[in-house]
């Protein structure tokens, strides 16, 4: 077994530019000729004149009568002249062409047409060409209605069609063969894509739909094993017939990663590693004519990553276009963000604007974590020289979702509730959207002005009621409403039938019961915490109590997986996977909103008091709604 | 012949707001189940939850060996401790799936494997799951993935993947049947396209791409003749697979429009006619069982107005979605736009970032005028209660172009030359953009900031030389560079065969020779006054001379279609349309540089020095680029 060796690290940039450098791109570029419907979207291959003028016909611009400019020279409101119908002026609609002979056109509202007269009547003189459009006004032969390398709106296609041209010449898409490899790697729905080590194969699919987002023509091939000569057979044989190979992945420095030997026998290895957190293990080749052959990493993140990094500009290069840029906003960073020295990274941070200001909450880090970038609105660069971000800078965030999404997106930050999905769904105008750093977390995030509201169930181990003297203490300087969302039963998750017996907390001590705990500062541990003193059992006893999960559903998890036999939660959660539950007690979980920010909130407030949430929620299992949208306090800040 | 009424004139706001109201939406949205692969753009018509947890199985997420951590704990760099191979450490890569019996993963880099020994040796102690993937690490079995009414990346198509979904269920995107209405209208290609007063049908391929890019599913009709029951019997036969019914046009009050009262018949007529510019011909209806007829403006800036403004909302409240809104940016107004009070009003600009801040310069306001939107990087909307605004207002623009595409346009203000669209096309990295103002509008604002440079070719009465004195003049509070362009020939652009043996400019006063005019301000203007002044030329006595076109290509046009039989300008324009050419003189076409700018613009520069930009120059016709890209003078500011 060898040790991992990156064979030629590169920063991000230096390795973009040495695939830069080695790319050929045929001069001029390849292109096709297509018909002008189909072209939106496309890059003008040349620049595209005009074979007609539009108008082509000199064409009324108004409704009315079409006259001779000479006739009304004498005419005025004291002399109104008359024409003949017919000889000397025509009826004519906007559009009509302008008869020979005649010159301008009088609207239909500036004429009388005195009965039975045969004639109409004009009170005032025109110039020659009034309210006459004229040949080429909008277009004229030989104008360059596109310019080479233009990407072709919807609205140019009908300049072009006007310009009497049914047919343009683009540059051909660049075809990007898409090789996945792995031997774990199965194909979704087939029979095995639930066996254990099977990884279901989705990375080249996404890769996909970027691709055409890029302006590329994907190509996606079957899963190839990993066996370094089926694998170069594939690569040479996809370069039949494509711009550019993708293999997906092998691309790291395992015994059973030939990417790089790979790519390196088929062309000449550029790049293997980048200094891209996600995305290190990349690898970028050139073949002796030119194109590009890329290894791009397993974990869908750093695949994602290293995509964006090096195919979008090579396309964009290939394409003869500027790569693609998006939207950016400064937004306020809410949490310490460390970085690697030496390392660029790329955080996905989850975004709403709250008050005058976006606050960016950064999402998980694992490059395996897909739903990171699916929950992601932003993404947040920190550059290779910085040590990481302190909370509460400013920084500079590049948009997944269109700006108008982001500024109606309302921002939980708090404990994990299931009853939070409920109102995500049902919440008609607005995302609803959560991160899950557990009750105190949201209440001094609630305190600071970094989210809209947090959901919180904090036992106070004197009153033995709930919120009231947390919010006090971690969200103080507000005033703050507190609105019931909703009474859940708390007890203890565990595998179905209940194997070991487990009754209540006194259990966990035992010997050969293995616990899986929740995170300080989320209120199930306080709950736990609180009543194992009150009980006068030793924490320290518990196998399991330092392992810490950070909601309901990842407890369950654990004991679904048989990683854990018993966690403390929701009954919802042991429900959503078929598990059990030992029912301890119920428990109230508020919301707390600021208080001069109801008015903003009030159809989250109107939803948690409707009938149709509270009907999801006792659909959850555990739930009780029955005070659902009470207002439980409103404290004035102390 | 009836004079124009428009039913029901609304304002925009409540026009949508009353077509809003009318339209049923069926509850739920009609649905369809896809495969997810070709989902990304789709709307998701229900919560989407994982089928299957991600990973599905603990794995390893390192390479390495697995382990039992139970085993690891009395390790320490001071008594390192062995593991078997096989029975203790088994060989694992990233993605393996652990081991029964085993719970942590040893990297690969914190081993030795002494040789022979069969072992491996660790120096550390290891928790459980240490360097585990555990199950659902990314996507829990049940999580929600997708919100209902999210529009899906291609990023939702791996975490849906992921979690075990092959298809997924979307909103059906709506119908849209597009029907073309009128006469005058021929298909692109036909062999009536150019036929005088045909109107090429261009709108309906427009409306068909913005469908698409809002989610519908276009569906396009061939050209029905101006009758009403044809048209009613059209709209009627499309109604059987249609959401909603685009005609187009015959929405405006004149004698063949009969589209508001075919739609008056098929359904309900609730709008005709809007305070809206370009856009007052349109007609909102609904069927009796609540489904859109939409009458839209003939006119194609018109058309697109309106559909932007009622289709786009139209097809987002029928998705369940937000309407698209583009990205905006603060810019100066650098013309004084005018506006009528009442109608709300969309002005197309042309944008770049000049220094610090982004310039709109306003195009053509012509409904007509399709070239005004292709040509627009932006929208700017004016109030209903506005007058228009002045010139240095600060005005939000929407983009139409990508905002990166917008930061790297070169802005060019002032006088219009053929040369200027080999530039364009020549420059590798950057757009060129043209706003034709004349020598000394250019100047103007070249002084004022609000182009990068400007063309100019002035003559000085006093002197006979260009330029210099102008720029003095107009541009003299900067430091200005001149740079030569090009010299051209200037002279009469006449009928072919010039068929009233004109000479020379003493020949337009004869009787009978009508000439079309440069406006003021032009270069050419001011060279004809000149030349008309020296040979003591009456220019009151010029047929003609009153008519005012804005660039040689528009007096070469005049010519073409026989409106004029002669106008003052270089051959090029004569030659692009096939025209002969008398010619007079040569003159010199200047580039003004802001001289602090020069570095900025030395790829501009360069080009005009290239042999390309010569050789293109040449091949117009009556240029001379034998001195192109010599630096005339370097004025310091006055």
């Amino acid at each position: 077994m060898r040790k991992p060796r990156y064979l030629r690290m590169m920063d991000a940039g230096p390795a973009w530019a040495a695939l830069r450098a080695a790319v050929r791109v045929a001069e001029p570029r390849a292109e096709e000729e297509i018909p002008v419907e189909a072209a939106a979207g496309r890059i003008a291959a040349a620049p595209v004149h005009a074979a007609m003028s539009s108008p082509s016909f000199q064409a009324a611009a108004m409704d009315g009568f079409a006259v001779r400019a000479a006739d009304t020279e004498e005419a005025s409101e004291a002399h109104p002249i008359r024409l003949a119908l017919d000889r000397a002026a025509r009826p004519i609609d906007t559009g009509d062409p302008i008869p020979d002979g005649f010159d301008a056109v009088v609207k239909i509202e500036d004429v009388q047409i005195p009965e039975g007269s045969g004639e109409i009547e004009i009170t005032r003189a025109l110039v020659p060409w009034h309210n006459v459009r004229l040949v080429g006004e909008d277009i004229i032969q030989g104008d360059m209605i596109v310019a080479r390398g233009r990407r072709i709106t919807p609205f140019d296609l009908g300049a072009l069609l006007s310009a009497g041209l049914t047919t343009v010449r683009v540059r051909r898409r660049p075809r990007v063969v898409l090789l996945p490899t792995g031997d774990e790697i199965v194909e979704p729905g087939s029979a095995r894509a639930r066996a254990r080590g099977a990884i279901i194969e989705f990375n080249t699919r996404m890769l996909a739909g970027m691709v055409e987002e890029w302006g590329g023509e994907p190509v996606r091939l079957a899963p190839i094993r990993d066996d370094p000569a089926a694998l170069e057979a594939a690569v040479r044989a996809a370069l039949a017939h494509a711009d550019c190979v993708v293999v997906n992945a092998g691309s790291s420095a395992g015994a059973d990663d030939y990417t790089p030997d790979v790519i390196g026998r088929v062309g000449r290895l550029l790049v293997h590693g980048v200094n891209l957190m996600p995305g290190k293990p990349t690898v970028l080749g050139v073949t002796s004519d030119g194109r590009a052959l890329l290894g791009l990493p397993g974990y869908p993140v750093s695949c994602v990553v290293a995509a964006e990094r090096f195919l979008a500009p090579l396309l964009a290069h290939l394409l003869g276009t500027a790569a693609p840029v998006r939207e950016r906003v400064r937004a306020l960073l809410a949490r310490k963000t460390a970085s690697k020295i030496g390392h660029e990274e790329v955080v996905r941070v989850q975004l709403a604007r709250v008050g005058e200001r976006y606050v960016a909450h950064p999402l998980g880090r694992g490059a395996g974590i897909i739903t990171s970038l699916t929950r992601a609105a932003g993404l947040l660069g920190i550059d290779a020289l910085s040590e990481g971000l302190s909370a509460g800078s400013e920084v500079e965030v590049e948009l997944l979702r269109p700006r108008a999404e982001v500024d109606r997106t309302l921002l939980h930050v708090g404990s994990h509730d299931l009853a939070l999905d409920l109102l995500a769904d049902l919440l008609p105008a607005r995302s609803l959207v959560s991160v899950h750093v557990g009750s105190i977390g949201g209440l001094v995030a609630l305190g600071h002005g970094l989210c809209h509201f947090a959901g919180t169930h904090l036992i106070d181990p004197e009153s033995g009621d709930y919120n009231l003297a947390y919010v006090r203490r971690y969200a103080g300087g507000r005033a703050v409403t507190l609105v019931e969302l909703v009474r859940r039963q708390q007890g203890l998750i565990v595998a179905p039938g209940n194997p070991l017996g487990l009754r209540g907390l006194g259990d966990l001590v035992r010997p050969g019961v293995r616990f899986v705990n929740r995170q300080r500062g989320a209120g199930t541990r306080l709950l736990l915490d609180l009543r194992l003193a009150q009980a006068g059992l030793d924490a320290g006893a518990i196998a399991g109590y330092q392992r810490e999960e950070p909601t309901h559903m990842a407890v369950a998890v654990a004991v679904q997986a048989e990683a854990a036999d018993a966690g403390l939660g929701v009954q919802a959660a042991a429900r959503a996977l078929g598990l059990d539950f030992v029912p301890l007690e119920w428990e109230r979980y508020d919301l707390a909103l600021p208080t001069e920010e109801l008015a903003g909130l009030g159809d989250l407030v109107d939803l948690v008091r409707s009938d149709t949430f509270r009907a999801a929620a006792t659909g959850l299992g555990g739930y009780d709604p029955g005070q659902s949208g009470r207002i439980v306090a409103q404290l004035a800040p102390s």
